[in-house]
């Protein structure tokens, strides 16, 4: 069990401590070993997914990464960027299908900006394609060309998907939604968008695979308002990259608590790479206040998907809802009557509760 | 002061019916003329945005339409679907801006799923740019091509913007943030599509002209957390088409009285399309209860915009607050304690109050 440890930038390195930790705790035999990826990998090395992390990111069976990015590498070129390392782990590891749950934990409903009974008992899981569309769609660039008889620059993307990539993704979908739910709502723009007109079709195609599971479509605006008026009435949604990236951001936000929610990126074989789903809040890194628990919580997930090692996963995930309920908070989850920790101590106290 | 006036579908023509009282009981020079427009106008002449529509548009100085769609038209072909009809009046016309106010209304407060303290006083503009972006973008469409080596469907669609359509929408969303409070967020996804990237740059140029605004820009996924979260730091977004078309509805939402929000989209000499932003709603057409101070609304921001009529509209505008303030609540704004009226009562109420 071979795991690719890539700490990153921001708070990444501090999360990822107790991450490990915790995962070392463990009666497991996990090899671990360090690489750069992000702004940290572009100061040392000039590039943000350096051949050294490539290779080992290949070898191994999975990726724990703590979060890219940070004001500091704004200015640089496009492909210089952290996040096109991000993009490049995710292509080159053909990892297109990113499991993101948002759930609210009952000790932290206060924390949502959703009135209680709203979002209490929120458990949705997002399923997002995450190697295809406008992300890495052909053609794309800036270019300046006559357009009403004046030079102009212009910029443009490509949208587009082929079978098989909606096709697999919808298949991860429809399994997760058959162990959970079985509700699975498909989300695209088909009454404006072509290619996700398509998406709409091969889904259809792709339920007669699995009559236990209910599907509903909605266009992509409407789920936007449904998450806010009423996100209880989904289960499993799935839809393409961007949306994907827009839908996910506003789910978890429901919850009040970014820091707690893990995601998975998946690759056919359930290699995969875990991550928390919020950034890495450069504003508070160095200071030892971040909150650990969505990075342990990803280490919970990758024992199970890659690992296959349920019952160490439901021990993490049991370990955290333990010390919630001892009244442990980090600052972003803080609320007078509970105890402030910081990085550091919530990571002791995972260890304690394991 | 020549208007169209465009029922539509579902609800259309009850909530229409309303607005054209109100608008009649004004003392002003105004033309009135129906026309069909969506699943009506497919009915009647098999396409959604007739000849005789297109030239009445063209002529008038406003068009004031109801709503579009409904389940019956869904499995037409593309090209006559209902939402053709709305995509090419406002491509015919040229109204590439366009403005949705996402207001709470102080007695509304309850209707929201928000917590109280978190909209109240609720207040933002979204400037969304209309004509351009991978809505109108070449090329797109489905075909069967050899991918990976077998014959796959692929769907394709073009997300392209030109530096003249970005500017003027930009001048738009500057000018409307110099009449409020001075704050524009230009929503963009920079970190991944080149398209955005020229908005970015050209927000960046533009905001030398107005160097009383505050320009900010924020990620699309960030933004969709934001409203979410602290909906009340923004005053105005701008954004393209397709973002702007998820963050308003995500952003309307916020308010939970969709059925109170008007919308205008403007050319460049502020001939105008006004329209509720809610829907057709199907379900409950034909019934007299959905709400018509969305449409009356719009009818405020026509007289004001288009016709430069700022006290007439403010009349409507008070005259809607007034009902508000004396109980009258349609279904979908109800609350014990108030009145419930159906479509034609709260017309008549706002007639009252005029
Ligand atoms: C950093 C960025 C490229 C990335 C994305 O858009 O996919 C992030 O927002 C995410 O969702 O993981
Ligand atoms: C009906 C549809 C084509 C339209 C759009 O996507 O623009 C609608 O959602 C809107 O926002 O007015």
């Amino acid at each position: 069990m071979k795991i690719c440890v890539l700490p990153g930038d921001g708070i990444g390195p501090e999360i990822m401590a107790e991450a490990v930790r915790v995962l070392k705790a463990l009666d497991l035999k996990l090899e671990m070993e360090e690489a750069l990826l992000g702004g940290c990998a572009v100061d040392a090395t000039g590039t943000p997914y350096p051949e050294a992390t490539q290779k080992l990111a290949r070898e191994a069976d999975a990726v724990l990464l703590g979060a890219v990015g940070g004001p500091k590498w704004d200015a640089l070129p496009r492909d210089q960027r952290p996040e096109r390392g991000l993009l490049g782990i995710r292509k080159d590891l053909g990892l297109f299908a990113n499991l993101r749950p948002a759930i609210l934990y009952p000790e932290l409903a206060n924390a949502s900006s959703l009135k209680p009974e709203i979002v209490a008992g929120l458990d949705i899981l997002i399923v997002r394609e995450l190697t295809g569309d406008i992300y890495f769609g052909q053609p794309r660039g800036i270019e300046t060309r006559e357009v009403n008889g004046t030079q102009q620059r212009v910029g443009w993307n490509t949208m587009i998907y082929a079978e098989y990539e909606i096709r697999r993704i919808l298949k991860v979908a429809f399994e997760a939604a058959q162990k959970r739910g079985k509700k699975l709502c498909s989300v695209d723009k088909m009454n404006v968008l072509e290619c996700t007109q398509l998406w709409r079709d091969i889904a259809e195609e792709v339920a007669k695979d699995y009559p236990d599971v209910e599907l509903t479509h909605m266009l992509v605006d409407n789920a936007a308002m449904q998450l806010v008026r009423a996100p209880k009435q989904f289960d499993v949604m799935v839809t393409g990259n961007m949306f994907g990236d827009i839908l996910s951001d506003e789910a978890s936000m429901l919850t009040g608590s970014i820091g707690m929610l893990p995601s998975a990126s998946l690759d056919a074989n359930n290699k995969g790479l875990y991550e928390p789903s919020h950034g890495s809040a450069p504003d508070i890194a160095g200071k030892g206040v971040a909150n650990p628990l969505a990075t342990i919580l990803s280490a919970a997930m990758m024992l199970r998907y890659t690992f296959n090692q349920e019952a160490a996963a439901q021990r993490i995930e049991n370990a955290v809802k333990k010390v919630l309920a001892q009244g442990y908070r980090t600052g972003d989850i803080f609320e007078p009557g509970t105890k402030r920790v910081g990085t550091r101590e919530m990571g002791d106290a995972v260890l304690a509760a394991l």
